[in-house]
């Protein structure tokens, strides 16, 4: 259940020091080294999972569980206005570790950080691909 | 349990229309008419609840199952190799519509979308900042 060569692998099994926010038997919590800003945090399955297609389910509803609970507090502790919960799946997602996290991070106004932005669609365009999802659900 | 000034929940109720890719007793997804990439969806409770805080956790589980099924399907569909799984809580986080809301976001290489990057901080200082969350947890 665990890849030898994974970061978050080695600090599960304490192989690689972390400040842990959170440990129970399936997930922990902890800060990363390199904030967004400060209080930015990860949630990660103790089991090797790459992501989120990778994690079963019942993981899943754990990390959004404990990711809830984590968030709380960071934002009692930061006081920040705003939080993203992020989840990154393969590069060209900006995935970095191979092993599933689950992003908190904490935002504040004015701190620079800016969101994408779609370009809008017209119903029919959205409709053919609607039709296709719904086929392969 | 809805907000009647609030997009979501007419969407909900039929009193909007859009592209639904999944429906059942407590959760919708559908497409966004503004996506970031072609296959962009939102999960959404059908209960009207502001953000990540406020929804119960029974809900979250809910969501985030019903998210990896269809983020499985857009992913086959539109044979994209990345996906942002996204939640943005308070308008400093980009929160636009005040109804939560999962973003599953397909990525592609070269599409042009820049994650963003943290600055590393010492041991001492992320240590501090560890202490603090865990007393508010």
């Amino acid at each position: 259940m665990n890849d030898e060569n994974c970061i978050f692998c080695k600090i599960v099994k304490g192989e690689l020091p972390s400040f842990k926010l959170y440990e129970d038997d399936s997930v922990v919590s902890f800060l990363t080294i390199a904030p967004i800003n400060e209080g930015h945090a990860l949630v990660v399955p103790k089991s090797h999972y790459q992501d989120f297609f990778d994690t079963p389910e019942s993981e899943l509803q754990k990390i959004i569980s404990v990711g809830q609970k984590v968030s709380s507090a960071i934002k009692k502790v930061t006081t920040c206005p705003g939080i993203n919960i992020v989840q990154n799946n393969g590069k060209s997602a900006g995935q970095e570790i191979m092993h599933y996290h689950l992003h908190i991070i904490p935002r504040f106004e004015g701190d620079g950080f800016e969101q994408w932005h779609g370009k809008q669609k017209t119903p029919e365009e959205i409709k053919v691909v609607a039709e296709k999802i719904k086929s392969a659900l």
